[in-house]
């Protein structure tokens, strides 16, 4: 049985990403392939936990290398539990978010360096590194006022200097579209969520010929 | 106020490790320095936190690089909120057990590659290796003998499958003996505790001067 293939999907929320994920798993099921749509940490137990530490509101104190290894770690037991074993019986995974989030995030946006943050999750993956990664981008203030929309409620001082943050990311995520360009593949968000969603439809398509 | 001394000790149970660092601590102490004594996780909550997802018996699971991501966590976390600060004030740090515990155990007795698992350490600690690190070696039979006599049983077989996993990791210590020369010096841990005792503590006053 061939191995299947490992997709990526990454951007800020607000850029319909989730949204986009769902019909392209119903559009490849369709398709007759077999698919599995999953997301760190997955399920996983171990993973789970991971998560927990990470995301605990007490841990004010957590330094950005230490979260940085956790969620490397966390990638790793995802990775050997879920998705290795898909890609093995020959399915499409469709994984939202995966190494070039941390990357962007941690690696630029949060100035631990994006070679060094690389360099952990090489570790982690080893050369499991996707066969496609789509990035779906957006100007922040856009992404920002499609989520305010959703939760009713207006742009506040804290969103704003989110924004700087927001900005700092893609500015990584550009980073990264210039050092993998046969990986990573761009596709323009603001643009009407059928219009994104062809798009990224045609990219795995060609990509699976 | 001059930055402390970091000092890592290293070698397996049954090498007198406790002992002997308890022996260190007070004769320091009565030289008139500030000494903190810790180990990993050192009672800092996050790593303490970390540490219990290694160690849950129910993650039969957990991959071996999953497990170095997450010392690695831990480590950063100890290091920087515990360690840093005590060197910062001028203390002498005595650690039980640090970087070259991960070497020689998942780098070389694992498998992983020393290369490989300092590099994700390097990324934990950055420039804060030890001053110096004393290794107590120790032939694994006798170390396991020793163990073996406090608990007042027979060796069994488990313990005979451990000990090839143990001259490995005597091994690794070994090699990183030879890459860190002037950092790691070993001492002979099947001499009397006296002996050893007081050849740590050479060590260590020479390195004050």
């Amino acid at each position: 049985m061939n191995r299947g293939m490992f997709i990526s999907l990454e951007g800020p929320e607000g850029a319909g990403k989730t949204t986009i994920i769902s019909m392209l798993m119903t559009e490849l099921k369709l398709r007759g392939y077999q698919v599995l749509q999953t997301r760190e940490p997955g399920g996983i137990e171990i993973a789970e936990k991971i998560r927990n530490v990470i995301l605990d509101k007490s841990h004010t104190a957590m330094d950005p290398r230490t979260e940085a290894l956790l969620y490397a770690a966390a990638r790793r037991q995802h990775l050997v539990e879920k998705v290795d074993p898909a890609l093995e019986s020959g399915k499409i995974v469709l994984c939202d978010r995966f190494i070039d989030s941390s990357l962007a995030y941690q690696g630029h946006a949060r100035g631990l360096g994006i070679d060094d943050v690389y360099s952990i999750n090489q570790f982690a993956i080893g050369d499991q590194m996707p066969d496609l990664t789509i990035y779906f981008d957006i100007d922040p203030v856009i992404g920002l006022n499609r989520i305010n929309q959703h939760d009713n409620r207006e742009v506040n001082r804290l969103d704003l200097e989110d924004i700087q943050f927001h900005y700092k990311v893609r500015e990584g995520y550009e980073l990264l579209l210039k050092r993998f360009p046969d990986r990573m593949k761009k596709i323009d968000a603001a643009d009407p969520l059928e219009v994104v969603f062809s798009k990224a439809k045609d990219l795995i398509l060609s990509s699976l010929k």
